[in-house]
């Protein structure tokens, strides 16, 4: 059974827990924040330049998803209660990626809809238990903490 | 002894340092900040969707707990000087809810006022050292790293 | 050589990197923060019940610390260039307490000033290695993660 | 082949996972904010006392970091699109330093391009893959929690 990531175009990823660390910092007065990584978006800038498309899917419309989405050139689709499987297919159809050229990143429960609609399927080392176990690849790194970077990374290096 | 959860129909939960890691995030204008965890979030709403009830009980009133447990359903009793244990046994008799059938997760010492109400006292691998000591069942995760995530996924596991 | 607690009645600690865990986080909009343990927080108050005294010195004047210093009711005073062995002495001599009724916990090397003028030096686990060679008592816990609520915990379990 | 950091006169180092611990606090009404280190500023303020200057050389440009640089009396510079090799070496002929008595701190790929303009080429202990095998001196403390400091010391510690 080959991991290849070599012929992969596109990469879906889960926001909480995966491009962030899954903290909620809550302020008394209102505002809440999210923890993203700079390593992060130094592959993602990479990634961009060398042709392939960054998809981010998550449940919850947050200004601080779509702010960070904007600054790093990715597209963002909200799930709005629909399964994250049938917007991977929608947005692969739209664009024209075939199924094995995709990759979908996730740590929870949720993501793991998307599974049968992509290649390969990867999580963080720090992902739920069940994602663990259901994962083609687990990463190295935590969510927010270089998970994106890594599997960027090894796609390109293997592309070379 | 046993320690099932299969009975558990509610959970008492304490905010700082199991929902939250116990940070303050203390601005130099005024606002403050607590940490939580986007995956204990995703683990209250398969709870809750399996019909069992949260309560979060806390000695600080606090607007951002509040905007969190608001956001998650849960219901949220401040101690105001009380002991934890006389509010458990109040909301277990409004419920009508058996002790048998209740958890309760605490880190520090006033948690404890809460175990005699309860059939179980669980704790966060980093409760304070007292806490560990009384404790019926210690949780892998740390306060608002997914702890609270890991006693629902156990609770669920054992209804099955 | 005995490291008993059991004579203490006052504790001066410094704030960044003791009660905070050296994280200074800085807003784009101007605004920054500090991070401050709810952990320790709850020890301050067992301290004060206890009729302890507790004095932090720092070196920077800041709205975070005043805040927090004021929510747990604890002396703060600025050192502003004076060095922090002349501030202990004062505040010894103005409350009538014994250097060897007195602990310092810092974290960094103007701390050290302080260690002539008290009975014991204490740190946190991650202080500076310069610290750690000097200090007294090496707690288990990080600043700003609990280790001025061990300190506290020893100096009660002691008391007892 | 030595490492003396004897000569040491100037630090060039990046801000994003070298003074900060590479996570971008993204809040959901605009702000955002960047997690520097007490104990880092703390060994900026030894340094220049000794006479060693100290410059910031960043991609972005950023008023957290500029806040913080200016707190810090050090030099701050933006790349805007310009490698940072060059910037490397203006400011040394600017300042009159040799190349033989500068060092760069740096975590990620674009650092790398400073390399050949300084005598040694440093990075955090959690620095990306391909920086940690380039890098004359590897730290033992993660970006953002001491790199800094730590290769202040080792310089400080060289020179008496």
């Amino acid at each position: 059974m080959t991991r290849s990531l070599k012929k992969i175009k596109i990469v879906f990823t889960d926001v909480d827990g995966v491009l962030t660390d899954g903290r909620l910092i809550i302020m008394n007065d209102g505002p809440y924040g999210k923890v993203f990584s700079t390593r992060d978006g130094q592959g993602i800038e990479y990634a961009l330049k060398s042709g392939m498309k960054i998809y981010w899917i998550t449940g919850r419309k947050d200004a601080s998803t779509e702010n960070r989405a904007s600054e790093l050139n990715c597209g963002l689709v909200f799930t709005s209660g629909a399964d994250k499987g049938g917007i991977v297919k929608n947005i692969l159809e739209r664009e024209g990626v075939d199924r094995e050229e995709a990759v979908f990143i996730g740590d929870d429960i949720p993501d793991l809809a998307a599974k049968p609609e992509v290649a390969l399927f990867a999580c963080p080392s720090d992902a739920h238990p069940a994602v663990l176990a259901e994962s083609d690849i687990i990463l190295n790194k935590k969510g927010g903490r270089g998970a994106v970077r890594e599997l960027i990374d090894r796609i390109l290096s293997e592309k070379k």
